[in-house]
């Protein structure tokens, strides 16, 4: 079994710091070896029953395009309407998804009906199923930034709207629509650094350790 | 922003390919620090609106731990009479859980009533908060394997048997219980070199790309 040595552990510290939901996407296409390698690393998640229920769809129509960006913005504005006052002046200030100018869109299922891993390990926590999907993006979102891309996470949808433009299997879930692309606005603070509404709190509480 | 040369994006792929559901633990207690460092990269994983409803909840009680093992082998017991033959033959042979000899025990909630975030991107899809779980545990089961500590994640639980037994808030849904230790049959193959009835199948079905 491999080693990790110290220096590789600080980068992998940075490489979790630095990870961050990009919002602003230069156009430029991204290299299509490079996708696949960030594929590849994608499909490395460890599942339950080593299902592997992922599946990642390429959206390049720009049909389907605009029915996801129409899902986004009746759904963006009905999240709108749930803010008052102060926060809901910040709620509209915000831009909360890169979908118009990122050349490339993935959308992410779940596909609940895969046999594969006969049901191992997924008959009292179904939902594991999903989970094993989450990882998946993980892994693409991490190793698209190893790869200097950005990666946008997309969850102001309507599920069922999503399937429905893509026109997937009914089985497959909607897990997440990822926005992909070089940052156009590199940062120079690490995306934990949040401040105002949506600063961290302490860890003590999120962790309670004997 | 710092850049990751081929030598880190290398060392990573290896990462993700020697991380393992471990089932065989070593007894040795895991020093405390090394806990706490785990600990701390789990905490850098992203969450919807910045939530981070990850509570990670350590398990050292004696009788808690009972009560756990107690609902997996009612769970397996039911898990394996929905297999019939070669398949039920099978799967009565597999161990599928470290719980008896791991000896750091986490349970990993979800907060479905935290307030941090205000509600932000979790309208449509609320299933994120769950998600954002998830991959504060994939960061926890990645650092530990970087600092030689194996980890198993058990799903073959009740999850409100856990929930009880643990004493905690009503709102605290369970996302995954992780046994922790050294390992005590190191491989020397990565998991993903997986054969038989779990074998993988080739990724072309699972990435569509245009």
């Amino acid at each position: 079994m491999p080693k990790f040595d110290d220096t590789f552990i600080e980068q992998f510290h940075e490489l979790l710091a630095w990870r961050r939901d990009v919002r602003h996407f230069k156009t430029t296409p991204v290299d299509r070896q490079i996708l696949e390698q960030i594929c590849k690393f994608a499909d490395m998640a460890p599942s339950v029953g080593n299902s592997q229920p992922w599946r990642f769809v390429q959206v390049s129509d720009a049909q389907k395009r605009v029915q996801i960006q129409q899902s986004f913005l009746k759904s963006n504005e009905q999240a709108l309407q749930g803010y008052e006052g102060e926060q809901a002046a910040l709620y509209a200030k915000l831009k909360l998804s890169g979908l118009k100018e990122a050349p490339e869109h993935f959308a992410v299922f779940c596909d609940e009906a895969c046999s594969q891993g006969a049901g191992l390990g997924r008959q009292t926590m179904p939902e594991t199923l999903a989970y094993s999907c989450v990882m998946a993006i993980y892994n693409f979102w991490l190793a698209a930034r190893a790869f200097e891309i950005g990666v946008g996470w997309v969850s102001i949808l309507d599920p069922v709207e999503v399937q429905e433009a893509l026109q997937v299997p009914d089985s497959w879930k909607l897990v997440a629509y990822l926005c992909v692309g070089k940052d156009a606005r590199p940062h120079d603070t690490p995306e934990l650094e949040r401040v105002g509404w949506q600063a961290r709190t302490e860890a003590q509480k999120r962790f309670l350790l004997d």
